[in-house]
């Protein structure tokens, strides 16, 4: 089927099942060979690519929507998703697909935005119906999205980079056991910009949430860097009471 | 007209103007005496308060929307609008009222919040159509309210604690001139909790963001105190970089 036929399909069961007017869009983090990568579809026959979105059902939450709007693009189901903006400009869901106005996509949709990190390796993209692709793309070099979505991501991006001043990051995005460079290469990509390594040594240390581990990691050429893990109980309280109380 | 005559009016312009499933609800923040404030509406025969709110219409952005909806409240127009949350539990809307089914207010909506700060002075509270009172109620002892508004007032108070770690604030709540443990004093009310005043004066000044007055207040009884304004292109360059990275 073609996009239009789908698209004409979903819209006689869609006023059944969905509210209408609102959408969730979903930005997905996750972190590899030292780039912060996201999560993007692109629709069959079209050239941009889009975030994993969908509608929310006449009788359930929105948190869970976006959980199972996830869940469908990603095969994980165990995310922190973090609403953080809602998107409700007049044109931003008319200006990009040219729909026949008796499609239900082609009504006006108010978007509410979720993020989640997510540990790279656990997730296996799956595009949905409407889509031929869904990969990682690499947060420094996106190609032209849909919409407003390069400003959805924009918006997540710098919620999260204000969150790095009060919460801790990288239990999500890095594997059990890694290494302070690899930790700081994250809180570099996030940040945007490189961070002094001595003190970035002195900062993170002082947040008493990470573990030394006895064995070191084998195989490089150089000294074998030491490995570390997140105490999951530190972690988490320094997440939900934050790391930082100024007055 | 009663309550439900006037719903019942509304119901059938509604579906024409507005959006469906998609309200506002705005939490206005007001500094008076010490005590920060909130204001608050209550329908006509009703016993609980509830925030200011209303919908979307089919050709407005949301951001204007909320504006429209506090324009209406506080007669104030220059108001600094921040969207926080958006509130989407199924049953958010319909757990309150009692409202036949029929009418266009029993669909469920979700709600997109808005916090303001206001000058307490420039504010002059109007009650709307629905409503027999508009007033400012203390943060601190609010009565019951209905639906979820207390949830929606606690998590924009929330999010604005986070802000205070690297944001200014003060400019909209203040008026212009202001003692030192005046400015304390609205910090105090919004944290929760007191401050010690030489740390608030160290760490207040550090941002550099006052104006000591050559005038003091006259007229207390005691030494007059110093009068303080805000450098307004210091205040606005702390609010927009931050005053605070921790990186």
């Amino acid at each position: 089927m073609t996009l239009e036929e789908l698209l004409k399909d979903q819209s006689e069961e869609a006023p059944h099942r969905f509210l209408a007017h609102i959408s969730i869009d979903c930005v997905v983090f996750g972190f590899n060979n030292g780039i912060v990568k996201v999560l993007l579809v692109r629709m069959k026959g079209e050239d941009h690519w889009m975030l994993p979105g969908g509608y929310v059902e006449k009788h359930e939450n929105t948190d869970d929507a976006a959980i199972r709007i996830l869940e469908a693009r990603s095969g994980t189901k165990k995310v922190y998703l973090q609403q953080f903006a809602t998107f409700g400009a007049i044109n931003r869901s008319q200006s990009f697909f040219k729909l026949s106005p008796e499609l239900w996509h082609a009504q006006r949709f108010i978007s509410i935005g979720y993020f989640a990190m997510v540990d790279f390796n656990q997730v296996i993209p799956v595009p949905d119906d409407f889509s031929d692709k869904c990969e990682w793309l690499p947060l420094n070099n996106l190609p032209p999205l849909a919409m407003d979505h390069r400003q959805i991501i924009n918006k997540a991006l710098k919620t999260l980079q204000t969150q790095l001043n009060y919460q801790p990051i990288g239990l999500d995005l890095l594997p059990e056991e890694f290494t302070l460079p690899e930790l700081q290469k994250l809180y570099e990509s996030i940040l945007g910009k490189p961070l002094n390594r001595g003190n970035f040594y002195r900062k993170i240390m002082a947040l008493d949430i990470l573990e030394k581990q006895d064995e070191q990691r084998k195989g490089g050429a150089h000294k074998s860097p030491n490995l570390y893990r997140f105490n999951l109980q530190r972690y988490q309280e320094a997440f939900e009471n934050g790391i930082y109380d100024r007055w």
